[in-house]
């Protein structure tokens, strides 16, 4: 995917609804961490990334009965994931201080991060991205309080350079974590199986830290409200913390700030007063329609209807528009669709699959305001009749997509989420999936792999759902994860869309989605 | 010169003394600096240190319209050297900014500085005395203003990286320089001669940035009140701004915080509380007699007097110790003796000059207090019929040092500022000097070059002191000095005491006196 560049673009802000937004902000919570352990990070070629973190003989309690000299370094070890502030107390020991502490503190998610921090960064994302400090200290004692917030485990505290006369000191670390929720809301899974049960908790914890001031996709890194990425946190969300007003700001805050034509960014920055990005996303613009839909059906907001439905509506005609006479879905190069980080497959099936979904989703809430919806359902119809007519392979059971008439497993799952084909052929047409196309390659996105297992809870393959949900997300616990990743492709694990495993986020809230669906189908599983 | 670590010396806490060094603390002026010129800095081999600021086509006021990506580097110039803080607003330009701005700042006395600073540093200080920071910022636009105090003529602001997507953009740089004095209150020298009047306003410049909390040494490096400079300091403070509360500062500093045996360090830290250096010099202690009878002889101010004689006393008395039967002073190698950063010479007869200066010095004060001095006048006949029997070399005219009966120059020089030898011989000394040992070489400060003029002003030598005033001082001037530097060896022009040309102090303290030896001695000239 490529940077999308836009500049001329027009923004809306309608302040009635951002103020909306404003009001349903939350007050982060708060909570103290002590880094649980003093650990050194090795290079190990077993490991996946190719570093490890080796506890230390010392333990946090010690740290002070360390002194660091030029080229020194230690790395505290928090134990999990956190996310936000970090504070370290430093003192310096020999004679006096006759020069500045220069110091270097770099916070990882991974291990890797450290291993690779002082090697020429070649990612394709913006270098200033990599968290890392460098500080000169004039003063000591002082107590270190770094203002940025930080997404890390690990945090190496790195003395580039004292003098030969005395040397750095460090105690009471403490990592200040925060979010807009509390790990306690949530019940457990219990779901008998410890695995699944271990998914769930690190699913729950990957939310967590990615629920602040907004639905982050990351915390690390981008650290903004992508609307792909808060259908499925909103979905995990409902699931588990429940908070409805962070869906609800996050959706005001997408309806607040159209383009001109009213077009929806695909996400908005809200470090400052809310900006959105230059860079519009064909599925995550329809996905309004999903989020507001999914939120309407869990807290019947009828206010939230009512300000919103009209932003619901652009998005749907913008698309449409897109609509040939043959009913056939034809993308705007400038208009792309996202689908997955992978580009090794078409897409194009998918873009008729999402339209027909979003359109379903958009004619229930268009009923619910009390609207004809003929129109709609006359359009519906036609992009129905052409996918089966031009798009379903009868005789292979399966979707083909593009000029080649390319099968991907992609276009299935969009097709039988969207359920284009009767309940029955839906169900076959996901059964001839997992006969014929299984096991999943080429798909490097939590995301996608989300929308696989949806796909099959839907049309009854709770097996093979439950045993996609194990290797896949069970994979990452096996590499070590402390909360799931941005993106994974197990048949190539050390895949990064970026070109550097240092770049890739480590927590990334479309991830989480397990806590959604065990809780939603393992329950219809036990019902039956 | 290697590192002193002396970390189990007691010093003592004088709260009177300190109280008084408190209340004579100054309010800094401050004056806002527009930068002047945009350059860039480029590699030039006839350029003494290897490079050159070139002038860019934009004006500083068209800053705003230039933007920097990944890479991009742009030098602001003060137009003079500046002692203070620096801010500037940073925006940025082109679609929202989608990841934080990763900036590095440099701040150099001399082109030097910027065109090694991504060079690997070798130097024997510590590297984080290079002024340089690197910055992350989250949100612009923002007036980024930083925190730590910098000495700079240029202003280097690098962008590491922002994204594909946006630039930054700089404007309304700005440096707040900061003094205890301000330069209008200095009478110009108008001596009639250009060169000398530009090094008399260069002095005065040197002097102006190194006066702040107290004398600092350098503010670009140390930034500490040392003894040794505090005195050369004071002297040409008395000539121009003439600061009576900073000199009045700093020697109740250096004498509430002797050690538990009554010795002074050799510098103090003032950036928090006071704390003496761990570092002992032995002209260094012998110092604080001169600076009390030099500030004395000023403001005949009688109560500091009464205050510091013990600590006077004191000081004399511990360097005595190391007189031996025959009048002779045999230094400890825990207590060395300073002189210059050479250390080509030998200085075992400069160690009993500098006694014998100081010895004289204090006896006059001790008069002033009203005390009998018939001991001191005792030990300093044995000091003075020593230096003439042992170690003035009759046959010669000249005074050996050390074992090998070395002749230099610095042995000359400070037996004439002691007048060890009568006014006429003390004459002839300076002419035989002149004669055998010059042109000067082997010597590497501003400070020992002073002592030089000095001797010379001081046995009538003006025109040779003059000439030499002029081709030490007028040739740093050539080499574009903004302020005069802390070690220049002319005929090793880029020489550092510290192995890097990087790490040296270019505006430095001991390098100011020729505003004081011009007023001083240049009146007298007129007078005759």
């Amino acid at each position: 995917m490529e940077f999308q560049m836009n500049s001329t673009v027009k923004f809306k802000h309608d302040t009635k609804l951002l103020k909306k937004a404003q009001q349903a902000k939350p007050q982060l919570l708060s909570q103290q961490i002590a880094p649980k352990r003093l650990v050194k990070i090795i290079s190990d070629q077993h490991e996946l990334f190719g570093y490890r973190a080796v506890p230390q003989s010392q333990e946090v309690a010690e740290l002070d009965q360390l002194s660091f000299g030029k080229g020194d370094q230690i790395v505290l070890d928090l134990g999990d994931h956190q996310v936000g502030h970090f504070q370290v107390k430093i003192n310096s020991q020999g004679s006096p201080m006759d020069a500045p502490l220069w110091l270097h503190i770099v916070f990882a998610e991974s291990p890797a991060e450290l291993g690779t921090i002082h090697e020429e960064y070649h990612g394709l994302l913006s270098s200033s991205w990599l968290a890392e400090e460098y500080l000169h200290l004039d003063v000591l004692p002082s107590v270190l309080k770094l203002p940025r917030r930080y997404a890390c485990r690990y945090i190496m505290l790195e003395v580039m350079d004292t003098s030969p006369k005395w040397k750095a000191v460090f105690s009471e670390p403490l990592f200040i974590a925060e979010s807009a929720v509390a790990l306690k809301q949530v019940t457990s899974l219990n779901s008998g199986d410890v695995l699944l049960d271990r998914i769930d908790q690190v699913s729950c914890k990957t939310l967590h830290d990615c629920m602040q001031d907004v639905f982050e996709d990351g915390p690390k890194r981008d650290r903004r409200l992508w609307l792909g990425d808060l259908r499925l946190q909103a979905l995990a969300n409902y699931a588990t913390f429940d908070n409805q007003q962070l869906v609800k700001r996050c959706l005001y805050l997408f309806g607040g700030l159209t383009t001109e034509d009213g077009r929806i960014s695909a996400n908005i920055f809200t470090q400052t007063d809310p900006i959105p990005d230059d860079t519009f996303l064909y599925d995550y613009s329809l996905f309004f329609i999903s989020t507001l839909a999914d939120y309407f059906a869990h807290y019947h907001d009828n206010e939230t209807l009512q300000d919103l439905f009209p932003i619901a509506q652009q998005q749907i005609d913008q698309a449409l528009r897109l609509v040939n006479q043959q009913g056939q879905v034809v993308l705007d190069s400038k208009w792309p669709i996202f689908i997955d980080w992978s580009q090794e497959f078409d897409k194009t099936t998918c873009a008729q699959a999402v339209t027909i979904y979003a359109l379903k989703q958009f004619i229930e809430l268009a009923k619910k305001m009390g609207l004809t919806t003929a129109s709609y359902q006359t359009i519906l119809a036609k992009l129905t009749k052409f996918a089966i007519e031009k798009l379903y392979n009868q005789q292979r059971g399966l979707f083909v997509s593009g000029d080649k008439q390319e099968i991907n497993i992609a276009s299935q799952v969009w097709m039988a989420l969207a359920h284009v084909l009767p309940t029955t052929e839906n169900h076959a047409l996901m059964e001839t999936t997992i006969n014929d196309l299984f096991p999943v390659t080429g798909i490097a996105t939590p995301y996608m792999y989300h929308h696989i297992c949806a796909a099959l809870f839907e049309t009854q393959h709770e097996t093979a759902a439950i045993k996609l949900i194990k290797s896949y997300w069970g994979k990452m616990l096996e590499y070590g994860a402390d909360t799931f990743w941005e993106a994974f492709q197990p048949e190539k694990p050390a895949f990064s869309p970026y070109n550097s495993m240092a770049i890739n986020s480590y927590c990334h809230a479309w991830s989480c989605t397990p806590a959604y669906l065990l809780r939603k189908y393992l329950s219809i599983e036990k019902d039956n």
